[in-house]
């Protein structure tokens, strides 16, 4: 079993080392370490994994215990993440996390599917997934989420604009998949845009949600190749496949402690 | 030896076999042929290529015989077509073309290359090419493409912008190509927008020259993924690949007489 | 409305023109065409698609009137073709069909699901289709077939090989799909070679069954980048998307009419 | 200016560690580290960059003090390694890599172009290379990299095969471009034979060369989507392209130090 550290911290000489030092000395194996410095930025990030057996520290001491070296995240390998997904009346997102959180390849549990609409319950429902519509009553959405204790919360194509106040409740931890490759065709109906525009690729893109539409930091993006024969239904259909890998990885890299936010600009580590 | 039809028309009823009869008649052997009728704009593109031994009518009046059915333009597989390359600084996208004209993989003729500076005389030179540096006159520059019958101009990162009347000049007939995934980052430095954005993907886009700057037509576009390690510097070495491909790939459909326009839309037949 | 013609005939002049005069002269208006002749097999493949509006014969006798052109198969917008799919025990490609079946993309009944095992009968029974589990018994399968009247047969990660009698009752009607980008790996355990192999792109064949196992025309391939950090496990979970991919769009293509076979190769129209 | 280490050892507890001690207690300050255990071999490799300002250690011992900690290469920076191009009559790779040398994307000096035959000897002479003519004399051949100091040997569609007492006295130090997706299409005429098996994707290998033929190593490849109407002439033109890129990826990596072999696979860090 093995934990993992998530460490920001202004870049400094000899970070590397004390890190890595303390973990063996504490008679931790390091499996995994990536890090990287924003020249910009000047900040330092560094992803550690360790297996813990045989470690000195108890698991419950290792976060205090790093604090000194910035700002810090731990987690631990057989903790599963809580997820909450917020869908509207398109299934097919919904369908691809719900089987790939069966088939094993997403580490999380589905703590809640909650929607503004009743249509997808049943999708829901044949899952074994607990159903919520809360239309319109971000309330009752807040509530319903501490409740569960969700860690992160996944817009599976929802069709509704969150507050600020919402989305200051879970910085960097609402994942939203837009159906274009953003920057270009924010907004809305971003198929028809893209129609119009005749562009030869389309693309979507899986970002944080921030309080500025469409423009929070970027996870993962990818895009298909289209000709002029392509309807706006064919970019549609397209778009799907796009929209559903998109979002399945920024939500994989979300779960493995990959993800970092500098400025408007996400480090994957 | 081949001939090749480009027909556009208002779509109507028995346009295919009213042109395939005219050939077979005539005793042509089609050897490729296709055709798009676009939903909104209600016209019908066709490309018609056919096998030239044997047929009863004489080259030269082969255009005539087919005006009847709409706008058409002949061309000849022996003939080739007149380009002149348009360049400023940078070389990769001029070497490529001159390796791949060398190469046979374009079937022109470059006429002159033509720059607002001299810095790629010698490349120019190397490859056998007519160099002609002609800074801030469009006027001897139209004059030079009248002279050596340029049928299509290549903007091969030619950093300068061409005025209206030029423009007009060459209808469809300007291929320019941009370094980001149009209409993404538009307009000036689109690698340090992109970095700036954190995209994941950076593009490149192949479009005609209109007199909106970046919001002509697009030919062909072309992607890579990139990361949060890869600098700006990183992302113009990168963009590179995609510049010299997109172009390429751009000027080898014109050259194949398969680029229709069909308002902002291209049809690539 | 919309018929489809599908023809195959030796090449010879004056093919294109017959077949859409005829089509004009009955008042179809040709709403697609595309052709290829295959130069080493000299052998000509037509796919045309007509709006029936007004056109003067009956749907009846399209197919005897069109017979005189070559080996020929008609078939109409209206009339979905009736697809039976093969499972064991793996459940992505079997909830990927079913799931872009439910949503429209795919044009078609689905049959049966016919398995070795019970394993997916709730898959196939949540979506509301029938279940056979018929391990062993090809005899009852090729009864069952025949009463359902499939037009296709889909092996979704059909664990079983078919005998030469089976394959041959259903000739260019059984797509299978293939976890490797063949030729490369045939056989049994494909991402295990791959990663033995030190690959650093892995890929996913859609193909007919023949015979010849793994060998038959390749209808759909596509491929993901991998490195040295990806497992087995994360190439069999990196495949499933791949798996998914190439087997639904040779199912469209055959659904679509769009597929020929010339040899070892397939044309796609 | 940056040092870099490359370590290979046995995977033991305290390594990352050990090694980053080392480098901040002689007051290194570290600007990248990556590292990988190969779960099968029990081998751990790891790549680690550290600014050698203020670095208490003189260079000239720096290789011997990091000795103790397993296999290991240390360069630098600003000292560029020698690569030896070997060509035969095709010039695409050969191009290529001159103009990204000289565009600056290759960190290396260019010692000599060498070959069987006089082709090319006027593309190495316009870059301002020293061409060798050195037909089937392997003996001068090493005679010749031994005087100007070769690190590194690119293949670039050369079309003779090393002896092994040639490949040996380079190992791991020889990149070949292979124009297929290997393991598809081993030996002679791959797009023919690509062509035959009528695949939908094309591809081109970088790997080490070995004693066995086409069966080194993989360093990076890459693919492409053909369809049938290209003929085997399309196909060596498109994987030109392919054959470009993947050469000087693999190119690169070498030069930046990033390349590891693992048994048959690499390591890329």
């Amino acid at each position: 079993m093995n934990a993992i550290l998530r460490l920001t911290c202004r870049d400094c000489r000899g970070i590397v080392a004390a890190v890595t030092n303390f973990i063996t000395r504490n008679n931790g194996n390091i499996v995994n370490l990536d890090q990287y410095t924003d020249p910009a930025a000047g900040q330092f990030f560094m992803r550690l994994e360790w297996d813990l057996a045989g470690f000195k520290l108890p698991r419950s001491r290792i976060s205090a215990a790093l604090q000194k070296f910035g700002k810090i995240a731990v987690s631990f390998s057989d903790q599963k993440k809580r997820a909450a997904i917020f869908v509207s009346k398109y299934d097919h997102c919904l369908y691809d996390l719900l089987l790939r959180s069966k088939s094993g390849e997403l580490n999380c549990d589905i703590t809640a599917v909650i929607s503004n609409h009743e249509d997808l319950r049943y999708v829901a429902e044949t899952f074994g997934q607990e159903f919520y519509c809360l239309p319109d009553n971000e309330k009752k959405q807040l509530a319903l989420l501490k409740a569960k204790k969700a860690d992160l919360l996944i817009l599976a194509r929802y069709m509704q604009i969150l507050s600020p106040k919402f989305i200051r409740a879970y910085p960097h931890k609402i994942i939203n998949v837009h159906h274009s490759f953003l920057p270009a065709f924010k907004g809305a109906k971003p198929y028809h845009q893209a129609y119009q525009r005749g562009v030869k690729i389309i693309g979507a893109t899986a970002h944080f949600a921030t309080e500025d539409l469409d423009q929070g930091p970027i996870i993962q993006q990818n895009v298909a190749q289209i000709s002029h024969r392509d309807t706006v239904e064919d970019l549609i259909t397209r778009g799907r496949d796009l929209e559903r890998q998109v979002l399945s990885e920024a939500v994989r890299y979300f779960l493995n402690d990959r993800l970092f936010v500098c400025g408007q600009r996400t480090i994957i580590l």
